[in-house]
């Protein structure tokens, strides 16, 4: 009855914080885990992985890492945990990695992604994790857990199934608080309710969590952003109480000054996940009827901010 | 009938690119023009005042500049042009320059100047110049006209009188598009329909003119702030057509990359006239029952990110 459930073969594809903690936990209690990885590759084959959580050090000083999803062949799940921006690669990524029964986990933000892979490749192969967790890689093949740590993970339009609790038990074996969850869209919109708002202020603002719950003016915005969100979660049948938002605030005054991935990938001009983050939860909000114009003023600012930067306009200026 | 009107011995208290480019003009027109100056004093008593407009340099050579109201004394016509975040050394710069008589102009942006004015030194004093212009300092004593260039001269809750039918006709006398008009509050409403907008973005998303216009999404809340303000401003009696709206940002085009003066205050850490240029008009318009969740949001995150900066909050995470 204790015993450890058998994962089967794991292949980890996006090896940033959430990729190498989660997966990296997971290889820490046994699991056969194989890592796909890109820059990182080199540090990590030499030096392992390391872990800083909750004061202790997980070292993994043998980690099957790869350069390509050929070398690791199929396996029984994929843990997605690639940025949302990179999605075009999982159609070059995945497919050496699918067998017959492959089960894919996404572990990404916001709302799509599921929806994507269900395209693709089968809705019953899709599952999703939720991650809240304040984590950042700090250098290659070290990752610093900082606060929180949960993961929820679910079906895609399904109840919670045997493979999804399997994955909850063997994370918490290692002391990941994780549940399997029954409603997985539900929890996409809990989760939006923080990452709307706070990742959002992190750019626009340039506020790290302390800084938003320090200015009355940006913790009034991040309340009135949840309520949009709370009302669009209502009209699609997610039933998130207001008391949700008061929590949220709450456990948020614990993660101090955290730098959301947001705010890093803002500051170091890298892509960040406007649509998955901010657009498809305004699309899904306006569709069923919710009006949301902080959001959408929200989104429209982030999208501006995070575009590429071209040629200067030349001066024009009579 | 063509003779020059007499508009007695003018103060002009805020010495930047409006104070000295409107009073510089009338100067230029051969009035009785007086600086009240700070770091440019000594650069404009030793080199004067240079205004590059239309293709052209105005040259005032000899300009009388002063340290402060005492050596200028009693005048007929004060024109403010000190930024509203200033306003309180009003209360020591006016007194001075104030006989029973004088009237008190204020060029400044936004709303809520006539009233401090009225309130302070009586209502039948105070004037209002709204000045539709790009315009920059570029070196002390050096004034740069971009682009526009008009002023609307009238009366604080009265129609146009004849002083101020004699400021617009002598601004008019060296080339600068002027006007009288009765209902100074509505004007001031029509120019927040693009100071709101354009000034908000040039802080909330760092994009000039040219960039606003070229962004989908930076256009779109423009126009989306702008339906909020010609709302309020309907409610508040003044009824604008949505084609203002259209023309405001048409007529933007011609600006090209300006920046404007919000722009560059707060790139360069300045104060930035956040409650005139929005708060007051928030606040009046949710007054008057207008939702405006847009200028709301754009308001506080303009109120946070001017905030002066104080020591770092410690590193809380834990």
């Amino acid at each position: 009855m204790n015993e450890e459930p058998n994962l089967g073969r794991i292949a980890v594809v996006g090896a940033g914080a959430v990729g190498c903690y989660y997966g990296g936990m997971l290889a820490h209690g046994g699991h056969d885990v194989s890592f796909l990885m890109r820059s990182d590759l080199d540090a990590v084959r030499a030096k392992g992985l390391t872990i800083f959580t909750k004061g202790e050090e997980v070292r993994l000083a043998q980690v099957r890492a790869f350069a390509t999803p050929e070398e690791i062949g199929p396996v029984d799940v994929v843990l997605i945990a690639l940025k949302a921006t990179a999605n075009d690669a999982l159609q070059r990524l995945l497919p050496p990695l699918i067998g017959p029964d492959t089960m894919l986990l996404t572990m990404q933000n916001g709302l799509g992604n599921e929806e994507l892979l269900a395209a693709r490749w089968g809705a019953e192969r899709v599952c999703g994790g939720l991650c809240f967790v304040c984590i950042n890689r700090t250098a290659p093949g070290v990752i610093r857990h900082l606060d929180h740590g949960s993961i929820s993970v679910g079906e895609f339009g399904r109840p919670a199934s045997a493979r999804v609790r399997s994955f909850a038990e063997a994370w918490k074996k290692v002391g990941v608080e994780a549940e399997a969850v029954d409603n997985l869209s539900l929890e996409r919109w809990r989760k939006l309710v923080w990452n709307i708002p706070f990742n959002g202020l992190s750019i626009v603002a340039r506020a790290n969590v302390a800084e938003v719950l320090a200015d009355d003016n940006l913790r009034t915005i991040a309340r009135d952003l949840m309520a949009e969100i709370l009302d669009a979660a209502r009209r699609l049948g997610h039933d998130i109480p207001d008391s949700f938002a008061d929590w949220q605030i709450e456990r948020s005054a614990s993660m101090g000054t955290y730098r959301s991935s947001s705010m890093i990938d803002f500051e170091a001009g890298l892509p960040v996940e406007v649509e998955s983050i901010w657009g498809e939860p305004l699309r899904q909000g306006q569709t069923a009827g919710a009006a949301m114009p902080r959001l959408e003023m929200l989104y429209r600012l982030i999208h501006a901010l995070t575009r590429p930067k071209h040629a200067e306009p030349s001066a024009g200026a009579k």
